[in-house]
C-alpha cells in the first residue's frame, strides 16, 4: 500500500521500519529530518513537507501529543499544508498517537466533512515492541476504513482489537490502559516501600509476586525497575506518562466519572517532575516516591 | 505427622482435608462443632477444647482475625486452656491466618519464652484453591521449624516462599499482597466506569485487557465480577478485605511508610460497608463504587 | 472616570451599579443585551459591540471563564472588534474575572505589545457583597496602572490588596482562595457526616464550632447550608467552583506543586456534577457527599 | 470542691492551677512526681498513688492517650489501685483527655456498673489557653453529673458546650474539631506552597487572607508557623496530632463514615513522623510537606 508516515520518534521509527519490511511503499516525514536515515536505506522516500506524505491511501501520524497532531492535521493559521488540506477524498488518516478524546472527536468530524476517513489506532508497547512488530493495537473507526488498515496493523503489531466505529473509543481504551499501568507502578512502589523498610529483600519479594500472584509482564518490568532503582534512561518519559494521566482525568471530567486513583497518580507525577532530573526519568519514577517518604529524605 | 487444626471456615476445612489426604493424623477444633463432619468421615479426630488440639508436633491456626488467634493462643483471662499453656516444649504453633504484624511479633516472643516454636505462614488463594491444595504459601520463622512444616505446606499449597527467620515478615508479605489485589480491583473499577460510561462494552474491554496487557488471573477474576456486577455470594467477604487493608495501613504506621493508595482503598471499604448488604458482599464490591459515582446514583 | 464594563452577570451588574453610584461614566456591554436595564436607569450607556465599551480610560471585564475573556479580548478569527484592537494606547484593560494564570500571562503580554496596560484584579465575595460594594479585591499589574484603578476598587470593594506588578499573581491568589474555601466546605461535610451519623444535632454542633474555634463567616455560611441541606438556588454554581479548582490544579501543574487536597476536591466536583441536578447546585453541594456515603444511599 | 487531678503535662498543670485559684481543694497525681512543684506551692496536696486522688467528689484525668487513661482507670492486671476500684459510689470521673469513642463508651459502662458517674469533657486550646483558663470545653454525660462539674469548667475554660447525655459525643466533637484544625493546616500548606513557588511573599499573602476571608485565630496561628517555617518547639506534638486523626478515622470506621480528607491527613502525619526530628515537631509540621514536594527536595 502507498503510505505516508509522520513522526519518527522512539516508537514511530520502529513501526515505519516494519511497514517497509512488509512491502509497503512509504513516504516519511519528521520535523527534524535527520531521524529517517535508517529508513531511507530500507527504501523509504523522504517527504520535505507534510503534504508530501499525504499522496497515498493512508497517512499515519505517530506524534507525542495533541498539539503536534493538531499542527500537522490542521496546518498553519491559514490551514494550508496540513493533512486535512492535502489528503485526497476517500483516503485515510490513521492516528496512532496517544491523544485526547476531545481531539479524536474533532479530527473525526473534520475529516468526515472533508470526505476523508479517520481511524484512531493507538498502540501499547515500549520501543522494543515497536521495533519487533509486537505492539498491541486498539482500532476504532468506520469498519471499511479499519479494514483497509488491517494489513498495516498486522505488520506493526501482534494483535489488533477492533473497538467499533467510534475512533475516540480506541483512544479512551489507550488512556485507560496507561492508567492501569501507572496504577501497577504506584501499587508496587508502595508495597516495596513497606516490605523494604521492614527489612525484606525487594528482589526476592518481587520474584515471589511475579511467579505466583501477578504473573504478568508489567509486574516484572516495573517491579524490577523499582527494586533496582534504575529509572534512567527513560523508555517512556515521565512527562509523557503525566500527559496520559491528565488525558484520562480529562476524559473522566467530560464523561463525569470521578477517578480518585487517577488523581493520586496525577499528584505523584507533579511531584516527580518537580524533582531535579524528574523530566528525564522513566514514568515508573513515581514508584520511588513512597520509598522517599518512608526514609524521610524530604526533611 | 500428628497435627492439631483450629479453625474450619471456608479456607481451613479445605486445608485440613488436604492434610488428611496426605496421610497426616489430624485433631480438629472449631468453636462451632458442626463444621467438621466431612473431616471426621475422612478420619479426623474431634477436639472438644483447644488443648486437645495441642498434643501433637504442630498445631495450625486458621482463623479470621487477630482477636480469634489471640483468644485461642492465650486462652481465657487466667491463661488456661490456650495453645501457649497446652503445647509441649519444642512443638510448633503454625499460624496461617492473616493477622497483624504486631500480633505476629507478640506470638513469636511468647512462644519463644515458653520453649515452643512459632511459624507464620499465611496463604494466598480463594476457597477453591484451598480445597484443591493450590494455595501459595509464604512462610517465616526459625529455619528448623519451617523445615518441619514443609510437608504440610506441600499438602496444602502449590508453592512455598520462605521469607526468612522473622515470622512477621511472612505476615507483611501477605498484607502487602492483599493490598496489591485490592488495588487491581479499584483500578479496574475506575477504568470500567470510565469506558462503560463512554459506551464501550465492558466485557469486550476486559477481554482485550486480559489477553494482551494484563494476562494475570487476578485481572480476569475480578474484572469479570465487576463487569457482571455479581458481588454475591462472597468468596472473600468485604469485612475481611477491609480488615486486611487496615492491617496493611497499621503496618505502614508503625514502620512509618505512608501508603496513600492503601488509604484510598480504606475509604472505599468504609463506604461499601455503609451500604445496605455491604457486609455480605465480596470484597471486590469496592469495584462498583466508581461506577456508582459516574451514574450519579447517590443523588 | 470614563469606563467600559463588559459582563453583567450576578457579580458584574452589582459592581457596575456601584461604579455608577460613585459618579463614573459607564458604557456597558453584555452578550445578551436585556440584562442592563437597571443600569440604564442609573445612567449607563449601552454598547452594541465590544469596541463601543473600549473608548474610555479603562475597560473592565467580568466574565465567567477563560473562553469568554479570550473571546472579547482577541475578537473573532480576524482579531477585529476585540478589546485588544479597540483600546487606545495607554488605556487599561482591568480583568476582574477568575481566569487561569496562563491566560492572564498571555493577556499581559498582548496588551503590553499593543502599548496598552493590563491589570488583573479578581474579587472575593458572593453577589450580595458585589451589590453592597463589599468585595475583597486582589490587584496585580504595573503600579501606575493599578493606581489608576484604585478609585474604581474603592467603589466596588471594602478593601484592596496590592500583590505587586505581576497580574497573574492576583489570579493565583484568587484561585488559592477558592481552593481554601472549597476545603472548608469539604472538611465541614466530612465532620458533619461523622457527628451527624453518631446522633449529634448538626446545627448545635455548628453553633459550637462557629462561636469558639472557627469564628469566620465562611464556616457559618457553608456550615449552615450543609446542616440545612439547602444547596439551591446556587449563589456560586458547582460548575464554576469546579472550574476554579481545575485552574488551581493547572497552576500547580505548571508550577510543579502537587496539591493532593485540590485533587480530592476535583473528584468531589466531578461526582457532584454527575448527579441529577448537580449542575444547578451551589458549589457547597460537595459538602453533602460524605453524608451520602455514610448513609449508603449509593447502593 | 474536693478534687483529684491525674496528669500534669503541658495542659493539665495549667488546668489544675486554675482550679486551685478558684478555691478548690486539689490532690494531684502524676506518674513522674517532679512536675507538681508549682502546684504544691499553690496549695495542692500530693497523691503518691492513683487511689489517693480518688477520695473526693470528682477525679479529673488529663492524660495523653487511651492507654494512659485505661491504665489509671482499670489499674493493674488485678484491677487494684485504679480509679474504678477507688472512687466512692456517686462520685464522678471527669475525663478531659482526648480519647477514643470506644474507650469513652467502655468507661461510661464500667463506671455506671460500679455506681459511679462518668463525664467526658475534652478541651480545645493550646497550653497558653489552659494556663489562662481560656479553654473551650465540650461536655457530655448524665445531666446531674455535668451540672456538678460546671464550676470546674468555669474555672478552666471560657465557655462550655453541653452536648447531651452521651459522654462519647463530647469525645467525637473533640476529634472532629482536631480534624478540622488539621485540615486548615494542610490547606494552608498547599496554598502557600503554590503561591510561594510562584514568587508571592507568603507573609503578605497570609496577612491578606486573615484580614479578609479567614479572620479566625486558627488561620493566623498556623499560617504564621508555616510561613515562618518554625515547627519547633512543639505546642502540640506531631505524634499527638497523628493519634487524634487516627481516632477520628477509627470513629469513622465504626460509624461507617468514609473521610477521605482525614485519610489524606493520616498519610501526611505518617510521612512527617518518618522524617528526622519529625516526632519532636509541632503537628503543624504537616504544613511544610507540600512545599517540600514543590521544591523537589526529596530527589
Amino acid at each position: 500500500m502507498k503510505i505516508g508516515f509522520i513522526g519518527l520518534g522512539h516508537m514511530g521509527s520502529g513501526m515505519a521500519s516494519n511497514l517497509l519490511k512488509a512491502g509497503h511503499e512509504l513516504t516519511v516525514y519528521n520535523r527534524t529530518p535527520g531521524k529517517a536515515q535508517a529508513l531511507f536505506s530500507q527504501g523509504a522516500r523522504a517527504a520535505t513537507e507534510v503534504a508530501d506524505a499525504c499522496r497515498g491511501d493512508v497517512v499515519i501520524t505517530m506524534l507525542s501529543n495533541d498539539d503536534a497532531v493538531e499542527g500537522v492535521t490542521f496546518g498553519d493559521g491559514d490551514g494550508k499544508g496540513g493533512i486535512l488540506a492535502s489528503l485526497r477524498a476517500g483516503a485515510t488518516h490513521l492516528s496512532m498517537s496517544t491523544i485526547s478524546i476531545a481531539l479524536s472527536e474533532r479530527l473525526a468530524a473534520a475529516h468526515a466533512k472533508a470526505g476523508q476517513r479517520f481511524v484512531a489506532a493507538p498502540v501499547f508497547g515500549r520501543p522494543e515492541a515497536a521495533a519487533a512488530g509486537k505492539l498491541f493495537i486498539c482500532a476504532g473507526g468506520p469498519p471499511d476504513a479499519v479494514e483497509t488498515c488491517m494489513p498495516l496493523f498486522q505488520a506493526m503489531g501482534q494483535s489488533t482489537f477492533r473497538i467499533g466505529d467510534k475512533p475516540q473509543h480506541a483512544n479512551l481504551v489507550k488512556l485507560s490502559g496507561n492508567f492501569l499501568f501507572a496504577t501497577v507502578i504506584e501499587s508496587l512502589g508502595e508495597a516495596m516501600a513497606l516490605v523494604g523498610k521492614a527489612g525484606i529483600d525487594r528482589h526476592q519479594y518481587l520474584d515471589f509476586l511475579t511467579t505466583t500472584l501477578f504473573p504478568a509482564p508489567v509486574y516484572k518490568t516495573y517491579g524490577s525497575i523499582i527494586a533496582d532503582g534504575h529509572f534512567q534512561p527513560a523508555a517512556f518519559a515521565a512527562p509523557l506518562g503525566f500527559k496520559d494521566i491528565r488525558l484520562a482525568i480529562a476524559a473522566g471530567e467530560s464523561l463525569r466519572v470521578p477517578m480518585p486513583l487517577a488523581s493520586l497518580l496525577h499528584d505523584r507525577f507533579v511531584r516527580l517532575l518537580a524533582q531535579p532530573g524528574g523530566e528525564q526519568m522513566d514514568w515508573s519514577g513515581i514508584g520511588q516516591l513512597a520509598a522517599q517518604d518512608a526514609v524521610g529524605s524530604g526533611a
